[in-house]
Protein backbone atom coordinates (compact mmCIF):
# COMPACT_ATOMS: atom_id res chain seq x y z
CA UNK A 1 0.00 0.00 0.00
CA UNK A 2 1.43 3.26 -0.88
CA UNK A 3 0.71 5.98 1.77
CA UNK A 4 0.43 9.84 0.74
CA UNK A 5 3.29 11.28 2.36
CA UNK A 6 3.17 13.61 5.26
CA UNK A 7 6.19 15.37 4.00
CA UNK A 8 5.25 18.52 2.60
CA UNK A 9 3.25 19.62 5.43
CA UNK A 10 4.90 22.33 7.04
CA UNK A 11 4.21 20.85 10.55
CA UNK A 12 6.86 19.58 12.68
CA UNK A 13 4.14 16.86 14.34
CA UNK A 14 3.80 15.67 10.54
CA UNK A 15 7.72 15.89 9.86
CA UNK A 16 7.93 13.72 12.99
CA UNK A 17 4.98 10.94 11.78
CA UNK A 18 6.70 10.97 8.43
CA UNK A 19 9.44 9.52 10.53
CA UNK A 20 8.40 7.21 12.91
CA UNK A 21 4.86 7.19 12.38
CA UNK A 22 5.23 3.49 11.08
CA UNK A 23 3.48 0.28 12.31
CA UNK A 24 5.97 -1.15 14.85
CA UNK A 25 8.56 1.82 14.79
CA UNK A 26 7.95 3.09 18.28
CA UNK A 27 7.93 -0.19 19.77
CA UNK A 28 11.25 -0.93 18.27
CA UNK A 29 12.69 2.30 19.43
CA UNK A 30 11.00 0.98 22.96
CA UNK A 31 12.91 -1.91 23.08
CA UNK A 32 16.37 -0.41 22.02
CA UNK A 33 16.01 2.46 24.81
CA UNK A 34 15.85 -0.76 27.03
CA UNK A 35 19.05 -1.99 26.04
CA UNK A 36 18.50 -4.10 22.85
CA UNK A 37 20.48 -3.81 20.19
CA UNK A 38 20.73 -7.14 18.42
CA UNK A 39 18.62 -7.76 15.09
CA UNK A 40 17.69 -11.14 16.76
CA UNK A 41 16.93 -9.73 20.20
CA UNK A 42 14.53 -7.29 18.02
CA UNK A 43 12.87 -9.99 16.36
CA UNK A 44 12.32 -12.35 19.44
CA UNK A 45 10.88 -10.01 21.76
CA UNK A 46 8.55 -8.10 18.94
CA UNK A 47 7.73 -10.81 17.01
CA UNK A 48 7.09 -9.01 14.01
CA UNK A 49 8.05 -10.21 10.37
CA UNK A 50 11.64 -10.08 9.85
CA UNK A 51 11.42 -8.04 6.46
CA UNK A 52 9.47 -5.54 8.23
CA UNK A 53 11.87 -5.21 11.37
CA UNK A 54 14.67 -5.02 9.02
CA UNK A 55 12.65 -2.76 6.64
CA UNK A 56 12.21 -0.17 10.23
CA UNK A 57 15.70 -0.85 11.45
CA UNK A 58 17.00 0.53 8.27
CA UNK A 59 14.73 3.15 8.18
CA UNK A 60 16.03 4.08 10.77
CA UNK A 61 19.59 4.04 10.60
CA UNK A 62 18.90 6.42 7.37
CA UNK A 63 16.78 8.63 9.58
CA UNK A 64 20.09 8.56 11.71
CA UNK A 65 18.33 7.74 15.00
CA UNK A 66 19.79 4.37 15.15
CA UNK A 67 23.48 3.74 14.40
CA UNK A 68 24.55 0.35 13.01
CA UNK A 69 27.39 -0.65 14.67
CA UNK A 70 29.35 -3.38 13.03
CA UNK A 71 30.93 -6.29 15.57
CA UNK A 72 34.38 -8.24 15.46
CA UNK A 73 34.73 -11.62 15.32
CA UNK A 74 31.93 -11.73 13.01
CA UNK A 75 29.57 -11.23 15.48
CA UNK A 76 26.47 -9.98 14.32
CA UNK A 77 25.94 -6.00 13.95
CA UNK A 78 23.94 -3.83 16.34
CA UNK A 79 21.59 -1.10 16.35
CA UNK A 80 22.83 1.28 18.78
CA UNK A 81 20.96 4.52 19.61
CA UNK A 82 22.22 8.11 18.71
CA UNK A 83 21.39 11.45 20.31
CA UNK A 84 18.59 11.99 18.18
CA UNK A 85 17.16 8.60 18.96
CA UNK A 86 17.32 9.30 22.40
CA UNK A 87 15.84 12.80 22.23
CA UNK A 88 12.32 10.69 21.46
CA UNK A 89 12.29 10.00 25.02
CA UNK A 90 9.84 11.94 26.04
CA UNK A 91 7.35 11.20 23.06
CA UNK A 92 7.42 7.45 24.47
CA UNK A 93 7.42 8.51 27.83
CA UNK A 94 4.19 10.37 27.12
CA UNK A 95 2.74 7.82 25.67
CA UNK A 96 3.29 5.37 28.44
CA UNK A 97 2.11 7.87 31.04
CA UNK A 98 -1.43 8.18 29.19
CA UNK A 99 -1.54 4.22 28.43
CA UNK A 100 -0.88 4.08 32.31
CA UNK A 101 -3.93 5.80 33.08
CA UNK A 102 -6.32 5.22 30.07
CA UNK A 103 -5.40 1.39 29.49
CA UNK A 104 -3.94 0.45 32.79
CA UNK A 105 -3.32 -2.90 33.97
CA UNK A 106 -5.47 -4.08 36.86
CA UNK A 107 -2.80 -4.93 39.07
CA UNK A 108 -1.38 -1.91 38.82
CA UNK A 109 1.60 0.31 37.35
CA UNK A 110 3.61 -1.55 34.90
CA UNK A 111 6.76 0.37 34.93
CA UNK A 112 7.68 3.22 36.99
CA UNK A 113 9.78 5.93 35.90
CA UNK A 114 12.32 7.42 38.77
CA UNK A 115 14.27 10.20 38.68
CA UNK A 116 17.97 8.56 39.13
CA UNK A 117 19.18 10.83 41.67
CA UNK A 118 16.64 11.05 44.23
CA UNK A 119 14.80 7.98 43.15
CA UNK A 120 11.81 9.60 43.57
CA UNK A 121 8.95 8.75 40.68
CA UNK A 122 8.79 11.41 37.53
CA UNK A 123 6.24 13.39 37.41
CA UNK A 124 3.31 12.26 34.71
CA UNK A 125 4.59 14.23 31.55
CA UNK A 126 3.04 17.80 30.92
CA UNK A 127 3.70 21.24 29.42
CA UNK A 128 6.26 22.97 31.60
CA UNK A 129 6.88 26.56 32.29
CA UNK A 130 10.22 27.92 32.61
CA UNK A 131 10.40 27.99 36.01
CA UNK A 132 8.98 24.22 36.43
CA UNK A 133 5.26 24.12 36.93
CA UNK A 134 3.12 21.21 35.03
CA UNK A 135 1.01 23.11 32.68
CA UNK A 136 -2.74 21.90 31.63
CA UNK A 137 -4.79 22.29 28.53
CA UNK A 138 -5.54 25.21 28.69
CA UNK A 139 -2.52 26.85 30.21
CA UNK A 140 -1.08 26.29 26.62
CA UNK A 141 -0.84 28.84 23.57
CA UNK A 142 0.30 28.52 20.63
CA UNK A 143 1.68 31.65 18.38
CA UNK A 144 3.14 31.25 15.17
CA UNK A 145 6.61 31.93 14.44
CA UNK A 146 9.10 32.56 10.97
CA UNK A 147 8.87 29.10 10.03
CA UNK A 148 5.07 29.29 9.62
CA UNK A 149 4.78 33.33 8.74
CA UNK A 150 7.32 33.23 6.07
CA UNK A 151 6.06 30.59 4.23
CA UNK B 1 -4.48 -5.49 5.29
CA UNK B 2 -4.94 -7.48 8.55
CA UNK B 3 -2.60 -6.15 11.90
CA UNK B 4 -1.35 -7.93 14.05
CA UNK B 5 -2.93 -6.73 16.86
CA UNK B 6 -0.68 -5.21 19.96
CA UNK B 7 -3.73 -5.57 22.71
CA UNK B 8 -2.24 -8.19 24.25
CA UNK B 9 0.88 -6.59 24.88
CA UNK B 10 1.51 -5.73 29.02
CA UNK B 11 2.96 -2.30 27.67
CA UNK B 12 1.18 1.10 28.24
CA UNK B 13 2.96 2.28 25.10
CA UNK B 14 1.46 -0.70 23.30
CA UNK B 15 -1.84 -0.05 24.39
CA UNK B 16 -1.32 3.52 23.63
CA UNK B 17 -0.16 3.34 20.47
CA UNK B 18 -3.46 0.57 19.61
CA UNK B 19 -5.51 3.39 19.61
CA UNK B 20 -3.77 6.32 18.64
CA UNK B 21 -1.05 4.92 16.28
CA UNK B 22 -3.22 4.31 13.22
CA UNK B 23 -1.82 6.58 10.41
CA UNK B 24 -3.78 10.01 10.21
CA UNK B 25 -5.30 9.56 13.89
CA UNK B 26 -2.78 12.04 15.50
CA UNK B 27 -3.01 14.33 12.89
CA UNK B 28 -6.76 14.40 13.48
CA UNK B 29 -6.48 14.92 17.55
CA UNK B 30 -3.45 17.83 15.95
CA UNK B 31 -6.19 19.74 14.48
CA UNK B 32 -8.76 18.92 17.20
CA UNK B 33 -6.80 20.85 19.87
CA UNK B 34 -6.32 23.40 17.41
CA UNK B 35 -10.09 23.71 17.31
CA UNK B 36 -11.89 22.08 14.29
CA UNK B 37 -14.75 20.15 15.01
CA UNK B 38 -16.43 19.42 11.92
CA UNK B 39 -16.23 16.27 9.46
CA UNK B 40 -16.03 18.51 6.34
CA UNK B 41 -13.04 20.74 7.76
CA UNK B 42 -10.91 17.96 8.99
CA UNK B 43 -11.57 16.31 5.71
CA UNK B 44 -10.41 19.75 3.80
CA UNK B 45 -7.52 20.32 6.30
CA UNK B 46 -6.00 16.78 5.99
CA UNK B 47 -6.95 16.11 2.45
CA UNK B 48 -7.74 12.38 3.29
CA UNK B 49 -10.31 10.51 1.55
CA UNK B 50 -13.53 10.59 3.34
CA UNK B 51 -13.75 6.84 4.32
CA UNK B 52 -10.36 6.94 6.23
CA UNK B 53 -11.62 10.33 8.01
CA UNK B 54 -14.92 8.47 9.06
CA UNK B 55 -13.25 5.56 10.61
CA UNK B 56 -11.00 7.37 12.05
CA UNK B 57 -12.88 9.72 13.62
CA UNK B 58 -15.61 6.59 14.63
CA UNK B 59 -12.67 4.78 16.10
CA UNK B 60 -11.46 7.84 18.84
CA UNK B 61 -15.18 8.51 19.50
CA UNK B 62 -15.34 4.04 20.44
CA UNK B 63 -12.17 5.07 22.84
CA UNK B 64 -13.85 8.33 24.35
CA UNK B 65 -11.00 10.54 23.25
CA UNK B 66 -13.50 12.56 20.90
CA UNK B 67 -17.22 12.95 21.63
CA UNK B 68 -19.97 13.25 18.88
CA UNK B 69 -21.69 16.39 19.70
CA UNK B 70 -25.60 16.85 17.28
CA UNK B 71 -26.01 19.95 16.72
CA UNK B 72 -29.70 21.47 16.44
CA UNK B 73 -31.48 23.24 13.25
CA UNK B 74 -29.89 20.38 11.03
CA UNK B 75 -26.70 21.56 11.32
CA UNK B 76 -24.17 18.69 10.72
CA UNK B 77 -22.52 16.80 14.45
CA UNK B 78 -19.48 18.14 15.34
CA UNK B 79 -16.27 15.60 17.24
CA UNK B 80 -15.13 17.42 20.66
CA UNK B 81 -12.25 16.36 22.50
CA UNK B 82 -12.65 14.93 25.57
CA UNK B 83 -10.42 15.16 29.01
CA UNK B 84 -8.85 11.38 27.51
CA UNK B 85 -8.44 13.52 24.38
CA UNK B 86 -6.84 16.77 26.11
CA UNK B 87 -4.86 13.98 27.99
CA UNK B 88 -2.83 13.17 24.89
CA UNK B 89 -1.49 16.46 24.58
CA UNK B 90 1.57 15.74 25.80
CA UNK B 91 2.24 13.05 23.37
CA UNK B 92 1.70 15.73 20.46
CA UNK B 93 4.22 18.36 21.92
CA UNK B 94 6.75 15.66 22.88
CA UNK B 95 6.34 15.01 19.14
CA UNK B 96 6.53 18.52 17.96
CA UNK B 97 9.45 19.93 19.75
CA UNK B 98 11.45 16.55 18.06
CA UNK B 99 10.27 17.93 14.87
CA UNK B 100 11.21 21.46 15.42
CA UNK B 101 14.49 20.33 16.31
CA UNK B 102 15.29 17.41 14.15
CA UNK B 103 12.49 18.57 11.03
CA UNK B 104 12.97 22.06 10.93
CA UNK B 105 11.91 24.65 9.30
CA UNK B 106 15.25 26.42 7.68
CA UNK B 107 13.17 29.68 8.23
CA UNK B 108 12.97 28.89 11.62
CA UNK B 109 10.45 27.62 14.32
CA UNK B 110 6.67 27.11 13.07
CA UNK B 111 4.51 27.16 16.32
CA UNK B 112 5.99 28.50 19.34
CA UNK B 113 4.45 27.09 22.90
CA UNK B 114 3.68 30.03 25.37
CA UNK B 115 2.77 30.06 28.96
CA UNK B 116 -0.93 31.69 28.83
CA UNK B 117 0.19 33.14 31.97
CA UNK B 118 3.45 34.59 31.99
CA UNK B 119 3.55 34.55 27.86
CA UNK B 120 7.06 32.57 28.20
CA UNK B 121 7.80 29.36 25.76
CA UNK B 122 7.34 26.54 27.49
CA UNK B 123 9.74 24.37 28.19
CA UNK B 124 11.23 21.90 25.71
CA UNK B 125 8.99 18.80 26.38
CA UNK B 126 11.33 16.56 29.17
CA UNK B 127 11.41 13.93 31.97
CA UNK B 128 10.89 16.15 34.88
CA UNK B 129 11.66 15.62 38.30
CA UNK B 130 9.16 16.08 41.69
CA UNK B 131 10.42 19.19 42.01
CA UNK B 132 10.53 20.76 38.43
CA UNK B 133 14.11 20.11 37.22
CA UNK B 134 14.44 18.87 33.33
CA UNK B 135 15.64 15.04 33.02
CA UNK B 136 17.63 13.83 30.63
CA UNK B 137 17.95 10.58 29.28
CA UNK B 138 19.86 9.19 31.64
CA UNK B 139 18.52 10.22 34.50
CA UNK B 140 16.05 8.27 34.60
CA UNK B 141 15.54 4.79 35.55
CA UNK B 142 12.59 2.30 35.30
CA UNK B 143 11.62 -0.05 37.74
CA UNK B 144 8.60 -2.62 37.19
CA UNK B 145 5.36 -2.35 39.12
CA UNK B 146 2.98 -4.29 40.33
CA UNK B 147 1.26 -4.73 36.47
CA UNK B 148 4.72 -6.60 35.41
CA UNK B 149 5.43 -8.47 38.68
CA UNK B 150 2.48 -10.23 39.12
CA UNK B 151 1.63 -10.50 35.67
Amino acid sequence: MKYKSYSHMNCSLAQTLEVIGERWTLLILRDAMFGVKKFSQFQEDLGIARNILSTRLNRLVEEGILKKVAKSKGGHAEYHLTEKGYALQPVLLSMTHWGDVYKPNPKGQRLQFLDRETRQPIRRMAPTSQDGRSLGFKDVVSVPGPGLLNS
